[in-house]
């Protein structure tokens, strides 16, 4: 194993005159010239991404990446470790909230045990264990450097695989508890932010254990010395394997002209590190959601973007995204469904 | 004609026990304690406005409600008045944004001629014409009393029938030129607001000409003095057939514990003329969107909501709610359709 992924791939320039072609093209739809407002804006990022006239993000694909992290041995998370496995099995069961959502916005759907720590092997889904779980990063290395990489190939694999099956836009989910310890180190390391200002009460912590959970991840940040300027060693100190799946599936996509809807804390965390690894992966991104999770705001900054909306949701597992889905679907509607002024016979405006 | 319709109807009171077995339900579903934010919190409402322990939002209806308005003549507007007629034929020919946007929702729809000025019937167009247009507001009043009471009852029609015909959810649009002309007059004079800070450019004015729009209000608020207190006197003073119908429409909704669903300035215009009618309406009502009309922020205001989104939309028709409504019906189907900590034998919190 070598680190050819960071080079195997090229992300190809926006197609800004598809984007030109497109804003003329609003213009002359029967609404006000502007009106539709961000949905125009999205239009037109749908059109410099894929290089459509029409561009379409339907159907959807979401993959959701699950693993094991062994910080929690630390005891940073309200719920115990088997609850990944647990939710795993929920997800083939089809009872989870994304489940649900997927359902809802009818997207292709694939479960990815990148790392659980446990020998399950269930119908539907798709076996790529990297290792059992990360190492304890309080204590050591979370994963090896052949290990990331390893994670990102997978990723990357199991991305250009969702766009094979049809998807036209890909929804990055995960699955791992212990995961907002990872992502919260990452996101202090890259963006210099203190880590209080970044840990919350996860999936329900009481106070006293947020500062204990605090305090781990402040003193592993210390004892590795993450480097910020390289996101191998990063994945590798701190990270987690789900984390770079979902890093190495956002470069798949960037790579096929696929845009990418983000979810919440942790998928913007690996939105993060593949900005780390490929600047130009952001202009194929949106971000579906600000999620409750304090160090989510400092995320969506560090890769430039603006949330779609904000329901104040804490779930993860690609849900915020997954709600926010149907704005992009709209905006691609109205392009493609629309009349224009002249094939209406609609009056344009008065002089002003 | 009388003002029977005023006191014909009665809101019921919220059901609140409904809203506390669902708030435990969602408790017990597959995601940590609190995390749905919002999403939980629309459950709990819709499951309070409707009684049910699984309310249903969907199939949505959409009622457009089009009307001219004499005002038109003063030059307040950046499109001319026969864009109402023309507007609504695309309405017809399922050409506009609504159109587009009523389809990805799957929505019943209707479109209601409650006072456009000329003669048009064209098939699926529902004719209850009260008026063709009314008075320049600038030199007389919109209209009389009886017309008013007229046009509520016909929205309360339209509303009843759009639930009889199994929509779950009501979506009220508008077509009219100059109907934010209205729609300030209207919060400027219910909210105290001087309506510079109300009137912007609408769909497109020059700033001399946005100057010309505000004194053209202030001089007929001053002029015909509409009484806060009084929304018939409001409505037949300063208002708008269509925002009338859209009262009317809301009034029946929750009357029957329908759910509304509020869209832009026009729309929330009616909600707070609704809300001076039988201030419980308020209860049955989410706003969709914030729009970029400047009087919309305070509009919602008055009947103390929060948007679902904001795209910077100014569309009006009912769009920015017809692009929030996935988010209400994400809600209840999460509700709905998710499995729950004993049923998906996943395990609950550790000690904390």
């Amino acid at each position: 194993m070598n680190e050819t992924i960071l080079s195997a791939f090229s992300i190809p320039e926006l197609d800004v005159d598809a984007g030109v072609r497109v804003k003329s093209y609003v213009d002359s739809l029967t609404v006000p010239h502007g009106s539709l407002g961000r949905l125009e804006e999205l239009i037109i990022e749908l059109a410099e991404i894929t290089g459509s006239s029409f561009p379409e993000v339907s159907r959807p694909g979401v993959i959701v990446f699950a693993a094991d992290h062994g910080v929690t041995a630390e005891g940073v998370s309200a719920y115990p470790k088997e609850v990944t496995e647990q939710m795993v099995r929920n997800f083939l069961n089809d009872g989870a909230a994304i489940n649900v959502l997927s359902r809802s916005i009818d997207a292709y759907f694939n479960i990815v045990d990148i790392g659980i720590d446990s020998d399950i092997t269930l119908e539907g889904l798709t076996v790529k264990k990297v290792r059992r779980g990360t190492g304890n990063f309080a204590k050591e290395n979370a994963m090896t450097r052949t290990e990331v990489i390893e994670a990102l190939e997978i990723g990357y694999e199991q991305g250009l695989k969702m766009i094979e099956r049809g998807a036209k836009c890909l929804i990055l989910g995960e699955m791992g508890i212990g995961n907002t310890s990872a992502s919260s180190a990452i996101i202090s390391v890259v963006s210099g932010e203190p880590i209080d200002t970044l840990v919350g009460s996860g999936t329900g912590l009481t106070k006293e254990r947020v500062i204990h959970k605090r305090n781990i991840i402040e003193k592993a940040i210390l004892d590795r010395k993450p480097d910020p300027n390289d996101p191998i060693d990063l994945l590798s100190k701190v990270g987690g394997l789900e984390i770079a799946g979902m890093a190495g599936a956002m470069l798949a996509a960037a790579s096929d002209r696929t845009p990418i809807l983000v979810d919440g804390f942790i998928s913007t965390t690996a939105a993060v590190v593949a900005k780390l690894i490929s600047p130009r992966v952001v202009d194929y991104m949106f971000v579906g959601h600000e999620s409750i999770e304090p160090g989510h705001k400092k995320a969506i900054e560090l890769i430039g973007k603006q949330p779609l909306i904000n329901m104040r949701m804490g779930v993860g597992e690609g849900t915020g995204a997954a709600v926010a889905f149907p704005i992009l679907k709209s905006a691609t509607l109205l392009l493609k469904e629309m009349a224009t002024f002249e094939s209406a016979g609609v009056s344009s405006k008065t002089k002003t």
